[in-house]
């Protein structure tokens, strides 16, 4: 079987929210059988230019995620991906596909599968912490989950914020503008973090009964983008919950979060009454980039693959 | 720049001795440099089908090779390879190369780079332990640094050593001729074992002074193919010291062996008389599947690259 290369610009055009939504869903279900393996942190001789391997294997898909980091990149995002799935007969190379762009919306897609397991049917108002690249995926993907009718951005700069809105409305049609942190969080129905924060971007009080939060930027050690007391009054859920305990949001926890695929798969409860507060905090994992390969040559072959 | 892809058939009619050789030394240079990351050793959903990530960086390489074990292979090869090299400007994909015939290349170019370092240079008989693919390998890549007049072959089953004489003599020139061990161990000057053992393969007291021992099998926790009572009366080189203490044969040592990257800068010594007995353990580390695919690239390339 000759290997399959799937190009930054083939999958940039391919992946859409529909189909990142789906191949989360087909990762988180896969979580309770498949197997994720320790990741890796290295670097190029450059130190502070960074990889992670994320691998992992469910089903027939088998393979690792190189992820990096180029801080110092400008003509190109900071960020990307190369995605390597191995052939499950044979173990030889599979495909390899390029996923900068598409990563992106894979991240974005656990975020909004996470709301639309764990939020209020009738979530409105979605507030988003963060106004860089990334938080635009997310209230995109979100938005398509739940009848949001407005979003409001909180930002530490104004004039980022005020940019971000108008960018939320062309992407989206949704009113959207800046707010304080107090009144953001205390109207979100659903709040949304995608920041690089390092402390809690919020005061667990402002966090109304019933909100939904999805937090996708805690991502190694050190990392926090919530208030520790809000874990007390709220349910906790995640991708995987050893990795989110060692370098995700929950390594600030002291409960052990339940599995959102365990939910998904109606193992373990979600939402438990229109009060609740939920959490999802997203690490990331090897299935949702092994999902997301598969679906994107999929459709490159027209859905014969 | 679009990256570069180097199919199996492609890297395998590019890939000779020469190559790996060159490449074998580059890596072991650039360990005093570079960067090794923790090995990653997975699983498909089948779990006796197995791969192993490893990673690392050094001068503007950066990448991983993922190397497949599929047991139950019969058509092609159990071990194969897929190497990714990023870009070291920007963290993208810039090449990837099928290496499964490579492989067997650039672990046998180690064990050379070692004997070329470190064995007497009147070697003249060469005596392998194992008759498997790589072992044909570790002859025909060892014989050419060493003035080899023939190569002696202790193999469990008869039939299997007759026949790798034969492919010994077919594949370099030299005559060749199964003995037993006692003797085959002891009229070594370079002694190579390529098995999957699990416990030693011969009596120390066998081993005559001044012989050189590079041995390739032990790779995983439990595997072992030297008596551990030679290592009181050998120097000990390897390729990674925290590596071969951790999953290579010096995990059953209790002295810290030497890098061979050390004696080719001159920081280290390397044999200390004619009498000396020297063993060097390859465990296998990122470098030389970097350099490896550099120098695949670059020869694919007319050297251009």
């Amino acid at each position: 079987m000759t290997p399959v290369f799937l190009s930054e610009s083939e999958s940039a055009a391919l992946v859409d929210d529909e189909l990142a939504l789906a191949a989360a869903r087909e990762a988180f279900l896969a979580t309770a059988t498949g197997s994720s393996f320790p990741v890796v942190i290295g670097h190029s001789s450059v130190p502070q230019n960074r990889f992670t391997l994320k691998s992992g294997s469910a089903g027939d898909l088998v393979g690792v995620k190189v992820g990096s980091f180029w801080p110092g990149n400008t003509a190109l995002p900071r960020h990307s991906s190369t995605i390597v799935l191995l052939d499950p007969a044979t173990g030889r190379l599979r495909a390899v596909v390029e996923a900068a762009a598409a990563n992106a919306y894979r991240t974005a897609a656990a975020d909004a599968l996470a709301v639309e397991t764990l939020a209020r049917k009738d979530s409105r108002t979605l507030t988003v912490i963060g106004t860089g690249h990334q938080a635009l995926h997310e209230v995109r993907a979100v938005s398509r989950v739940r009848p949001i009718d407005r979003v409001l951005v909180i930002g530490r700069r104004a004039d980022a914020a005020l940019a971000f809105a108008a960018d939320v409305t062309a992407a989206t049609g949704l009113p959207a503008e800046p707010v304080d942190a107090p009144a953001g969080v205390a109207a979100a129905d659903v709040l949304v973090t995608a920041t690089t924060a390092r402390e809690p971007l919020f005061d667990a009080r402002w966090v109304a009964p019933g909100t939904h939060i999805s937090a996708m930027g805690a991502d190694g050690p050190g990392k926090q983008e919530l208030p520790i007391a809000l874990y007390k009054r709220a349910s906790l859920f995640c991708d995987l919950p050893d990795q989110s305990r060692a370098i995700g949001e929950f390594q600030h926890a002291s409960s052990v979060p339940v599995a959102l695929g365990a939910v998904l798969t109606g193992k373990a409860a979600g939402r438990r009454s229109d009060d609740d507060v939920t959490v999802f905090d997203s690490s990331g994992f090897a299935l949702q980039d092994l999902t997301l390969a598969a679906a994107l040559l999929s459709r490159s072959s027209g859905g014969a693959q």
